[in-house]
């Protein structure tokens, strides 16, 4: 399986949002994320970078 | 491996930008692609949305 951990970059460290993402879409201001298990989550924020090879998305809090 | 690959969405459908991506970075009005093999690639425009599990990110060109 491919799926990632999501963090949301801050400027004291990176908080863990959700573990075993499997997709992340645009949803008004912010973005949706979806697990393999199905469990869903709202950010408010972008997709910052990615580093898939570590299994990491990071997102980036919006202003 | 969890490596994707990159397309830009485009109205006509989408173009593969590059296979076996491990890493996508923010870098001036775009983003830096690397994919495992330390292949560089520049794209101006944001990450849209991602598929995993599918081994899929869609790049969205900056207007």
């Amino acid at each position: 399986m491919c799926e990632a951990n999501a963090y949301l970059v801050g400027k004291e460290g990176n908080t863990l949002v959700m573990e075993a993402v499997d997709s992340v879409e645009p949803e008004g201001d912010g973005v949706k994320l979806i697990s393999i298990f199905g469990e869903q989550k709202f950010v408010k924020g972008s997709i910052y970078s990615l580093a898939l090879v570590d299994h990491n998305i990071f997102l980036k809090p919006k202003e």
